[in-house]
């Protein structure tokens, strides 16, 4: 199963907990969230312990399990680096504090930017990221600086200790081996609408 | 196969048609760019009249056929609706004109952004939406509005005659069936990461 899918449901599972949904069946979760019914009866086969005969799967037991696969279940602080449009946007996006990723340090080059608080937040001059980073124990980085300056900020991130970097420079950079990398590009959601629309037009 | 993995390896191809690169093999590909060799050929060999045997696939030739696919030949007049934070760096971003993705209109309903261009682009007031849509002909809109506001700027874009939204806000939004939907979730990207450093706390 993709830790996509997994990512999914627990969105799903939490939903119909705060609708006060107590069970649920995979297909009325598969169509309730417009999903591929097969795939989710298949996949939530591995959770049989949380399933009720012909009633379903308890929501909160089986959100909680998923969630703890996905290591939601403790707060995990982040490094932002970067706090143009992008590191703002990012910064203010009420998503990932809902998954316990919380953004505890951000870094910009500019000094204008530096030296001050956003809701409670340091914002900090580049050059502190590495005393900053293990004096937070913070293992994930975020890269939102422009495409030109992401390898000299990745190679930053990896000198600290990092252990996980989200990368959403429009640029591929390279870490090391044993630093989980993962690049955003955002134009990649567009191209599969523009699939649809060429498709639909030939 | 994905349309994902299409548009990456679309990437791939760009990348190596830059560096001046005519012809590449399926694990060339995969190991420069870090992906899984067996899937590669697999999907590949669909598109064989690109290749050469014992040598692999033209680098141009696969690369244009993607697009295609894709509806990356062409270009496609795209509106933003909502100019905060998110709006202005999805604005700003690279990836997005790179693809043929043009953003040619933005939308917000405060008055103190409205009425000027940036870049050459128009921002216009939310409630002229449905005559600018219709009178540049855009099918793709981008909702970067927040959560609470999301549901009725889609309802203004399907009321407009747009045929593909990708939607930014951290909220599940409806549309009519014969327009695509796509939710970008910036959080599940973190989450990815998540999984393995727990993992490898275990």
């Amino acid at each position: 199963m993709t830790i996509r899918r997994l990512s999914v449901y627990t969105r799903c599972l939490l939903q119909l907990e705060e609708d006060g949904v107590k069970t649920v069946s995979s297909q009325e979760l598969a169509e309730r969230f417009n999903l591929n019914s097969a795939q989710v009866r298949k996949d939530l086969a591995y959770f049989g312990e949380f399933g009720v005969r012909g009633i379903g799967y308890y929501v909160s037991g089986l959100k909680a399990e998923l969630q703890k696969i996905l290591g939601l279940h403790r707060e995990w602080p982040v490094a932002l680096v970067g706090f143009g449009n992008l590191g703002s946007a990012l910064f203010h996006y009420k998503g990932f504090a809902r998954q316990g990723f919380r953004i505890s340090a951000i870094f910009d080059d500019d000094p204008a930017k530096c030296n001050r608080e956003v809701n409670g937040v340091p914002v900090l001059p580049a050059r502190e990221l590495g005393r900053e980073v293990k004096a937070r124990g913070i293992q994930i980085g975020i890269v939102a600086v422009p495409a030109e300056s992401a390898q000299a900020v990745t190679d930053q991130l990896a000198a600290a200790g990092i252990k996980a970097i989200l990368n959403f420079a429009p640029v591929r950079i390279r870490a090391p081996r044993d630093i989980r990398l993962k690049d955003v590009d955002l134009s990649i959601e567009l191209e599969t609408l523009s699939f649809y629309l060429a498709k639909s037009a030939r």
